[in-house]
């Protein structure tokens, strides 16, 4: 390391191509069926919805490389490479003897990872002679992004927010404005299935399930408009996986190899950006990395969900997608960490849990907000309550190797900072944040509802 | 530039040294007067108050370089060198044949350039053996920044922060307690000077000055501890121009000299960052580049003020300083750019403008904030609203060479970004804001009051 804090790449070592490990996995992803004729889909069958590049990435199981479009590269310089980061400061508090890199994505000018994929989607809707897209956004990371990209390619974009997000954080709504999105609390009055809503529950807060149906709907009737989405989905997946890449030339210039890498968890997009470069060698050439999928107690489909057909969306609208799920129907806990409160996990992480490829741990809120401010005051950067997931589990791991005398190479990845996230703050420090419990009785309930599925 | 966006240096390229412009000005600036005696001031003088290196390089008018410890240096590689950006997309938009590159100061944790002066104020108290100190904030840039630096070094640290701004921009008093900060809504009743205005007038909004005020009087009242000061004075300048020295080594890797450089101006701490450096060839070297203080059209102390002794508080508690000033009673309007509502500029600035060595422009609030969407839209980053003051000159310097058909190359500095400012971009959308323009009577009115101080 030679005392250097931060491994910067230039822009020239920024990936020309994403990795798309569906095409090295021992078990494929199973199908994804189409919801009415149980049939397994073809890229053709997405087309009416997402740009038809992006839904031929989704199903694609050969290509082991894709391009990156020279045009989103030149657009990824405005901040990546990202750096790479020894955490001196937190391991010299933990007193460990672990050494602890973090991929610093929270430099990217909306804050957070989403960018990746925003930036690659916007791109492939503009070339198919799209002018405008829709997407929905719960905690407004995602909608952020999108807002951000679509203005540098030109697209008109409309977001429907989560009512009670839209309410509770207005900066992320002044963001995606101030980058010229037309941002609507959802439900609204602008779609059928708002109306609907609205109509029988006047008072709604609303739900990413709405949001997706309303952004659907609006992308259907409109014309030359596609819909985009910034979790779960394989092609999502696929674009983050630049942050491993990256990562993975860092790590080689610090001298060190990971043993164990770590995400938080959601629908998997970030987790699956850092991990899957790395992966690829415990699949190819024996190394023996630890994968951790850190998700909510609250929310814990990897460490207490089933392996099952179900839906995407609460309405039971999409496809139906072989997934880690707590049921479709699953109200997660209202924690301060709003990406990672997603009923299931996608296909892809889902079958690498089952083949034991990877694991995943829960973290409780009060957990990740310690190891959160924990990080804060000893690197500086205020990390977003998702982003404090993975730390926590980093903290953990470190505090293990020191336990055990061992000197472990820790690696994880800060998806985003916190700046617009300080009323979540200011609630710890109140003490007015809680951990959440759930019995097996209450997620054996709501697991029932996949029996009537398939 | 091969297509570069960013130009990054290695960390080995933070600077060695800061640059001591008074050693090299043709005309030093005049003597700081004790307000009492009215003799020039001493180091001595200001060792009660001040760290006593920082009251040493407060006077140091003859070594040219000044070392940076190697603990500071160590700190500044958690975000420095910051990149040096070409703002292509700002240039397509305007469609100029201007070059420009922006110095891109947000990248440090705490959002804004402040963070340079702050580590290295944290590191001298602690060196001194000090276990507090104190500082005041207006609009909580520097603030956020020495909550930071000082939990960095192990101090404890209170921060008077202006009421108005306290209630207004939670998210900053928020960080500030993050990184493990005491804050105080100023006035307050910690300090003799607070419980007098609280006294007279319960309901006082508070101000910069009364801030001062407050941390002055608890730093004198506490053992072991001293007071901290983010502006206007010249080792804040000093610790500033690693922005400049950084930015010198990467024009020339992007193999271009800047015809401008801009910086906004509020006391003149991250104008002279970026300026001094160049400024340095304009003296020894004949180069003839542009220097453009760019400060609000609300208060315009480097456009219409005056050059006269005043002080450096409202109260009129500090000691004499020989500066552009509206008068230390100016009361400016409560623009969103709350770090430029000082009424006079740093002794440096002041000697430099009086000898033409640099120029100042008055830009309007709805400009400031036209030129900050553009600049959101195109380069990603919203920017901080006291930064929008520099892209609008930077802005219509571009049009000027647009018009005039020159290629010029034009630097300013992005001090910070507005993440934590997005009310001043709602109400800007919302049409909420105004200019403000001062009448010559209201500017003489407040500069007569400087007639009776010397």
């Amino acid at each position: 390391m030679n005392g250097q804090k931060k491994i910067v790449l230039s822009e020239s070592q920024i990936p020309a191509q994403w990795y798309n490990i569906m095409a090295e996995m021992p078990n494929k992803p199973m199908s994804i069926l189409h919801p009415g004729t149980k049939q397994a889909l073809k890229p053709e069958d997405l087309y009416p919805i997402f740009a038809e590049e992006l839904a031929r990435q989704e199903l694609n199981q050969t290509d082991m490389w894709i391009d990156i479009p020279e045009e989103v590269r030149e657009k990824y310089k405005i901040y990546r490479p990202s750096p790479l980061v020894r955490a001196t400061g937190l391991e010299k508090a933990l007193d460990t003897p672990a050494h602890i890199y973090f991929k610093n994505e929270s430099v990217s000018p909306v804050g957070s990872h989403k960018l990746n994929s925003a930036l690659a989607q916007a791109y492939y809707c503009k070339k198919e002679g799209l002018t405008n897209i829709t997407t929905e956004t719960g905690a407004g990371q995602w909608g952020t992004a999108m807002s951000f990209a679509a203005k540098v390619f030109g697209l008109e974009l409309a977001v429907y927010m989560v009512k009670i997000s839209y309410e509770q954080k207005p900066y992320r709504r002044s963001l995606m404005q101030t980058w010229g999105a037309q941002v609507v609390a959802s439900p609204s009055m602008s779609t059928k299935a708002g109306r609907k809503i609205l109509t029988d529950h006047p008072t709604y807060q609303g739900s990413l399930g709405t949001a997706i149906s309303e952004a659907i709907e609006l992308a259907m009737q409109t014309p030359d408009c596609k819909y985009t989405l910034g979790s779960v989905l394989n092609h999502v997946s696929l674009h983050q996986t630049v942050i491993g890449l990256e990562a993975e030339k860092q790590m080689e210039i610090a001298g060190e190899y990971p043993d164990i890498v770590i995400g938080c968890f959601g629908g998997g997009s970030n987790f699956s950006g850092i991990s899957f470069p790395f992966m690829r060698h415990n699949i190819n050439d024996g190394r023996k990395t630890r994968f951790i999928a850190a998700e909510p107690a609250s929310c814990p489909k990897l460490t207490r969900g089933v392996f099952q057909y179900d839906f995407g969306d609460e309405a039971g609208y999409t496809p139906l997608l072989p997934m880690f799920t707590l049921g479709h129907n699953f109200a997660p806990a209202h924690i301060h960490a709003g990406g990672l409160r997603y009923h299931g996990a996608g296909t892809i992480v889902s079958q690498l849990m089952k083949d034991g490829i990877m694991e995943a741990v829960d973290i409780q809120q009060l957990d990740s907000f310690e190891a959160g401010v924990l990080f804060a005051r000893t690197e500086g950067i205020v990390p977003a309550p998702e982003s404090s997931h993975a730390i926590a589990a980093a903290v953990n791991e470190a505090l293990k190797a020191k336990e055990e005398g061992v000197q472990k190479t820790i690696l994880f990845n800060l998806s985003g900072h916190g700046l617009v996230d300080m009323t979540a703050y200011d609630q710890y420090f109140a003490g007015d944040l809680t951990n959440y419990v759930l019995s097996d009785g209450d997620i054996a309930k709501n697991v029932s509802v996949l029996e009537k599925i398939i």
